[in-house]
């Protein structure tokens, strides 16, 4: 039972005029062998904002490993606390959202709503920092590790989106309330 | 802030001519007060096969509170262990195969690529029995916490359908697998 075989990503690109990259520094978080992708993935290190050197897959390589054609040009991201494995939301990410969460280490989302980038956090100051990125078997959805700042991922003010439980007596919520949206937003969630 | 309020699902109905329903048998979790969508879900009741006595929301009225239109017809469905946290898949769910979820206490989604019900399991006997169902903010993805029969989610052979890692060496298998798809599946996959 194979663990740990590396994918080629093909060929790898020369480091290109970038403001002062760190040669060797690391800007990915490796796997831990022989564990599963839940607990093995959880290390400390972030995705970082700078091209990397010579043989370093760059993050324009790595998101041609997403099939983003099968939904329209996204795929759902499910974000998930790294430190508590608590699933915190779903947001939509395309290629550009994607490249943008790998350079800069934050997540940013495609907005279907809005129709445009949306920086998580750009509004409230809690962003998530990104502590590890998966790609499920079908290549069309991602499960994003992070650490939540604020510790509040629901603008609603719950730890996670899915405070509200399907229960025979009908919806309940369930989830912990952190903050209160008005004076977060300034307004009524 | 408040805690367990419950949201009224307007009327109940009584119940129909089902096959020996048990009166006041418990058919859906009850969540735990106080505390977070995550840890406060996993109990160890089960969504049941039966209708309701009169007094308990049936499943037809729960799908009502879940916003499908927005994705077409269907909603995205975290699937994460019950026991570890960890994120097995993502499906996607119809109203028919959320409903058909619910009275049966196992997975049920819809395969998009199919256009029909996938009953997760048929084929490999890996089904996922319902432990929770969490329903997110904008009321258009599910969270649903289960309990993994097979020990594996994916059709790879994987604990979760997320093993592979995107890293700046390019993508990396860090799952671990728990069978071979080829003695399951009698294909190779």
């Amino acid at each position: 039972m194979g663990i740990l075989h590396e994918e080629s990503l093909g060929q790898v690109r020369p480091q290109e005029g970038s403001a002062a990259p760190e040669p060797n520094a690391p800007i990915a978080g490796k796997p831990s062998s022989g564990e599963d992708a839940k607990s093995g993935g959880l290390d400390s290190s972030r995705y970082g904002g700078e091209l990397g050197p010579a043989g370093v897959i760059l993050p324009e390589d790595l998101t041609r490993k997403v099939d983003f054609e099968k939904g329209g040009g996204v795929v759902p991201a499910v974000i998930q606390d790294a430190a508590t494995g608590q699933v915190l939301m779903v947001g939509y990410m395309n290629r550009e959202s994607l490249m943008e969460t790998l350079a800069s280490g934050r997540t940013v989302f495609f907005s279907r709503s809005r129709n445009r980038l949306w920086r998580k956090g750009e509004e409230s100051g809690h962003v998530q920092l990104v502590r590890a990125i998966y790609l499920d078997c079908d290549a069309d959805t991602l499960l994003i590790e992070v650490e939540q700042v604020g510790g509040a991922a629901c603008h609603e003010g719950y730890v996670s989106c899915f405070f509200r439980q399907l229960t025979h007596e009908g919806l309940k919520v369930v989830g912990k309330k952190v903050f209160d949206p008005v004076s977060v937003y300034g307004k009524k969630a």
